[in-house]
């Protein structure tokens, strides 16, 4: 049975969720195969089945499993003998903390800077209309008045990964020694951040950007690519 | 051979550093027994032996062990025995980004919030000149201009503790079912809070006050305590 996952579409077929990358890595570290189904932002008819109306979606023969962290679980307990994504209960719990860190701290910061960048390039143009008023209506203010890319803003975006540079300028990777699922929740959002984005948000002297290059080379290029290699 | 554990102490014996709070929670983890030494921010000559100027410093026979994260790693590794504090090395890495989190996320600004309290009441007085002059070398500006009480500081400190609280919110421990060293990290912050200063600044109704609450009833009272009853 091959397993399947929903995930968001960009334009030119960018796989630009960030969540939707970390069950993608977290396939791949477990060594399964899956069949990649693109959903544009008004397409959420194709995930209806799974009772909610956000990416990713993972069907696993009889089972649905949405949201990235629960099927990041799932798969752990559904395939134990494939390497572990959390090497045990405790790294699962603190894994979890590192989920929490990049949605509630690092997500916003970043969404500041490119926000503008995701709505005129990254979105599908059929998709512009229903990002631009979901985003206004989350974020109370014009996307052109949310949007800030001044220096200061990078700057506070840089300060919020201080935690993640000096974890990583005293070990290869968050996990340790071999990426694990921590690695992948941040480097979802380093993935959505290419995608979406020309600027340079990571300096190319931060310890983060030489994590990242090592990140590249995880999965026979899967973890370099756009995502839209593996397209339905 | 009875352990020795070096720790900063304040005003009243208090011993509020809170990373000597990861240590002695790290020793009752163990089940190791220590005998604690304080030290005034003007008593360095009382760990020069350990050939740097900061507490916690850990005597375990001829081993001198200093730096909090390094003394987590060396009990972990010289007691494998007995109960873990990490649950793996996967654990003991996202341990380290907890602990990175706390110490450069954190602590900047609670310190805005408590540095005056610290001065004030906290510090023994004959190291107010000693603690004035370094803090105001160290951040640029003099404490009361450093010192920031406002609402909006205190909002800006409650934000940083987001990941913490919706981490919380899932489950009972940052380390999952049962504290471990992740949740000293943070609580060592907490004791540190509640030792130097009478601001409330966890919310009652923060899931983030109950998992303190539950930490404080830890290792027979010591977890509640001032520290200072076992001052040697």
């Amino acid at each position: 049975m091959t397993l399947k996952l929903y995930e968001l579409q960009g334009r030119d077929d960018r796989r630009m969720s960030p969540y939707c990358w970390r069950t993608r890595l977290a396939l791949a570290h477990k060594g399964l195969e899956a069949e990649y189904v693109p959903v544009q932002f008004c397409e959420k008819d194709k995930i209806a089945f799974s009772g909610q109306t956000l990416v990713p979606v993972l069907v696993d023969g009889e089972t649905i499993v949405s949201d990235s962290w629960a099927i990041a679980c799932y798969l752990e307990d559904t395939y134990p003998d494939r390497p572990s994504l959390f090497g045990g209960d405790v790294g699962r719990a603190e894994a979890r903390f590192i989920n929490a860190w990049t949605d509630r701290s690092v997500h916003l910061p970043l969404l500041k800077l490119v926000i503008s960048d995701i709505y005129s390039t990254a979105a599908v143009e059929s998709d512009q209309p229903y990002f631009r008023e979901s985003r206004e209506k989350r974020f109370g203010a014009r996307l052109e008045d949310f949007c800030d890319t001044s220096e200061e803003s990078l700057a506070a975006f840089r300060a919020v990964l201080e935690p993640l540079r000096m974890t990583l300028e005293a070990q290869p990777y968050l996990a340790g020694d071999a990426p694990a699922y921590a690695d992948y929740i941040v480097f979802g959002t380093c993935k959505f951040m290419s995608l979406v984005s020309p600027q340079k948000l990571i300096a190319d002297d931060d310890p983060i950007h030489a994590w990242r290059a090592r990140m590249l080379g995880l999965f026979d290029g899967l973890a370099a690519s756009t995502g839209a290699v593996d397209a339905a």
